[in-house]
C-alpha cells in the first residue's frame, strides 16, 4: 500500500485543495493520501476559521484517508520550521512521497537551485546577514539571497509557496527521508489573491474574505459541498468564525496584565518588540489597527501576527528552544482506506500514535491543549466547556466513504 | 479646618451612606468629611459596578469634600490590610477622626475588646491557631477567639462592620494616629441583606441584586438622585455595569493559559488551591459556577472572590509582600472646601499627593494601572480604549456645589 502524503490547513478546504489532492495521488501513484493539518491556529499567525474536527470531517470528506495534526509548536511558525515538523511526522508514518503545491509545478527547479545554495553556502549566509543589516525581513534577504546565487534557475523564490516547497525539500534530506519529493502547479489563485481567480478555483484568503463578510453561500461555486455544509453547521452552532478580531478583547487584556520583562520571554518577542507592542496596545483599537502600527520594513504582518498568536496562548521562547520534529503523531481522522494503512504500519512507526488525547502527556502536546483552550475562549458557554472537554475524549473520526458515515 | 475621614466603596452611594456622612460630621463636629474610596475592586473581591470618576462624583454629589483613592494593593485585601491601607492615608492627611458605620454603633465596645485582647494576647493567637486546625476560615476562628476571651463585652464579633471596626481601631494605634475613633450605628439594613431593609434604606448588597435585574429605576426610594442619574449615564454610555460574570471569560481564558506554578505565585493562592482553581475552571460554565465548585469551609467566598480577582490582573506574592502602608495619595475629587482644606495643608502631608497619574511611578501605582486596565476590559472599543486613557489624563474632579457643576 503506497502512501502520499500532503501538508495542509484546509482553511477551508476548496476546489484547489481538492485538485491537489487528486494530483498528489496520480502522481506518485499512492493508494491513501496522508495530510498533516495543522490545529487551532495557522502559518501565517491566525485562528483557524473552525475547529480542527470540521477541518477533519472536510479532509476526509475531499479523499484524504488520513488526517494526523501538526502540532502548535510547528503550525504557528516560520517556513522552515512548519515544513521540518509536517516532514517529519510524514515520514514518520512512511509516506513515499511528499507533494506539495507550489507556483513553479517543476520539482526540478527545486533540487537545482538547493544543490546551488548547497554549493555556495557560506556565500549565501553571508548575504543573507548583510541584506538583513539593510532592514528588510529575514524571509525577504533569504529570498533575495538565493535569487543571487541562482541567476540561472527560474525558480520565483519570491513565491510563498515556492519557498515552503524548498523547505520541504531540505526537511527531507535533512532528516534523511525516503519520501520523494513531487509538486503540483496551483491553480490559477494567486496565495495572496483577495478574490476568485476563476468560477471554481478560488484562493483560501479570497474565500475568508467572503465569509467574513457574512457570506457563506457566496462561496458555493469554489468549495465541494461538503465544506459548506460544515461551515454552514459549524456557524449556525457557535455563531461565529474564528477570526482576530475575535481574540483582539483577549489579546489586548492580556498584554495589559503583562510586563515588558514577562513579554520578552515570549517566543518571537526578539529585538525590542516588546516595547513596540506595549506602546501600541493601550490605544489600539482592534487587531488591524494594532497590526498598522507595528508593521514596518522588518517585520512581516505574517511574523507580528505570530507573535501576537504566542502572546495570546503564552508561549515562551523556552518552551519552543530547539523544536525541531514532532515527538508525537496525533490522529484525527481516518477513512476505512487510511485504517487498514495504519493496521499495516502501526508496529513501525517511527513516532507514538496518539488516538486519545488523555492518555498521552508532553510537553509540546500540552501546548496543543493549552492553544486549543485560547481557541476555544471566543465561544459563549457551555459550548466553550463542551469544545474543550471534546477535545480530550474525541476519538479520531472514523469516515465510510459508502454510505457517506462517520462510525 | 476640622476634617472626618470615612472609609468607603460607595458601590453604589446609598441613603444609608448619606445619613453615615451627615452624622459623621456632625459626631466629630468636622468642617470637612474625606472620603478613601476604593479603586475598581473591592474588598468582597468584586468588581465595581461602575468606574472610580463616576463613584466620585456620586460621593462629592452626596456632600463629601474629598475623595482619594485606596489603592489596589489595600482595597481587594482582608479586613486587616484593607483597614491598614485606608488608615494610613487618612492619617497622612491628618484627619481629626474617623467614623465608621458599625452593628453596634457604640465605640467603648471596641476600645474594651481591644484592651481585652492585647492583655491576653497569647492565649488569644493560641487559640486562633487551634481554631484553624479545626478547618474554619481565618476570619472565623479570629472572630470566635475574640469571643472566648471578651465573654463581659457586648460587641458581636461575627459582625462583619464590628470587625472592620476593630481593624481601624488597631489601625489607628498601631500606626500611631492622633484621630479619634468614632461609630456611627447602620441603619436596619444589614451588610448582607438580599431584600430592603425598609423605604429609603437599604444595603448597597440588596440594590446590586435589584441592579443586576437591569432595574434601575426599583432603587429610587433608596439612593439620592444623584446616584440614580450617575448609574443611569454609565449603563447609557458603556451597555453594562460591572459585575463578575462579565469578567468571567477573560479569567477563564487567563486561568487556562497559566501552570500550577504560576498560579502558585499569585497573592492568596496558599495551600494547594492552585491545583483546585485548576481542575475546576475547564468545565466551569460561569463565575457562579466556578465558586459553588471552589468553595469549602476553610476558604469563604469573598477569600475566593479576592483570589480571583489577584489572577485576573495577575498580581503575585511578590508584588504585595509586606505592604502595610500607601505610599501615596491618589486625589480623585474635590469640593470648594475640600479643595481650601488641601492648601492649608498640602505643605505638611505625610504622603505624595498624585493629582497627575501620568507624572508619578511607584510599583503599587503600576497596580493600580493594571487593575483599571483589567476593569475596563468588559467594555467595547473604542470606549475601552478612552477609559484607559481617562485614567492617565483626567484631572481630578472639581466640584461646586452651587450651581452644582464640575470645573
Amino acid at each position: 500500500m503506497k502512501a502520499v502524503g500532503i501538508v495542509v490547513e484546509y482553511n477551508p478546504f476548496h476546489n484547489g485543495h481538492s485538485y491537489h489532492l487528486q494530483q498528489a495521488k496520480a502522481r506518485s501513484g499512492a493508494d491513501i493520501a496522508i495530510a498533516v493539518m495543522s490545529g487551532p491556529f495557522l502559518q501565517r499567525g491566525e485562528p483557524a476559521l473552525i475547529s480542527r474536527w470540521r477541518r477533519t470531517k472536510m479532509a476526509l470528506e475531499g479523499g484524504v484517508d488520513l488526517v494526523v495534526e501538526l502540532p502548535y509548536a510547528f503550525a504557528a511558525q516560520k517556513a522552515e520550521t512548519f515544513a521540518a515538523g509536517a516532514v517529519s511526522i510524514l515520514d514518520a508514518l512512511h509516506v513515499d512521497a511528499l507533494c506539495f503545491g507550489s507556483e513553479s509545478g517543476d520539482i526540478t527547479q527545486f533540487t537545482a537551485i538547493l544543490a546551488h545554495r548547497r554549493a555556495n553556502q557560506a556565500q549565501y549566509e553571508a548575504h543573507v546577514r548583510s541584506l538583513v543589516r539593510t532592514g528588510i525581513s529575514y524571509p525577504k534577504a533569504q529570498a533575495q539571497a538565493l535569487q543571487a546565487i541562482a541567476k540561472d534557475t527560474t525558480l520565483d523564490v519570491s513565491q510563498p509557496n515556492n519557498i515552503l516547497g524548498l523547505h520541504y525539500l531540505q526537511a527531507l534530506q535533512s532528516q534523511g527521508s525516503q519520501a520523494a519529493p513531487l509538486t503540483v502547479r496551483r491553480l490559477a489563485a494567486g496565495y495572496h489573491d483577495q478574490t476568485f481567480a476563476t468560477d471554481t478555483i478560488a484562493s483560501a484568503t479570497s474565500i475568508r474574505k467572503q465569509l467574513a463578510n457574512g457570506d457563506i453561500s457566496a462561496i458555493g461555486n469554489v468549495v465541494p459541498a461538503s465544506t459548506l455544509h460544515h461551515l454552514h453547521e459549524y456557524y449556525h452552532t457557535y455563531g461565529t468564525f474564528h477570526d482576530w478580531e475575535r481574540y483582539f478583547p483577549l489579546l489586548k487584556y492580556k498584554l495589559l496584565t503583562m510586563t515588558a520583562a514577562q513579554l520578552a520571554s515570549i517566543y518571537e518577542a526578539e529585538e525590542g518588540l516588546e516595547h513596540r507592542v506595549l506602546d501600541c496596545i493601550r490605544g489600539a483599537v482592534s487587531f488591524t489597527d494594532l497590526m498598522e502600527q507595528l508593521k514596518t520594513k522588518r517585520y512581516t504582518w505574517t511574523r507580528l501576527q505570530r507573535l501576537c498568536v504566542h502572546i495570546l496562548t503564552h508561549t515562551t521562547k523556552e518552551q519552543l528552544k530547539d523544536v525541531q520534529s514532532s515527538p508525537y503523531i496525533r490522529l484525527l481522522g481516518m477513512s476505512r482506506q487510511g485504517q487498514s494503512y495504519l493496521s499495516m504500519h502501526k508496529k513501525k512507526l517511527k513516532l507514538p500514535l496518539v488516538t486519545h488525547a488523555k492518555a498521552y502527556r508532553h510537553p509540546l502536546f500540552e501546548l496543543d491543549h493549552k492553544a486549543s483552550a485560547v481557541y476555544y475562549s471566543i465561544l459563549p458557554e457551555p459550548l466553550r466547556s463542551l469544545m474543550l472537554k471534546q477535545d480530550f475524549v474525541q476519538h479520531p473520526l472514523r469516515y465510510d466513504e459508502t454510505p457517506k458515515a462517520y462510525s
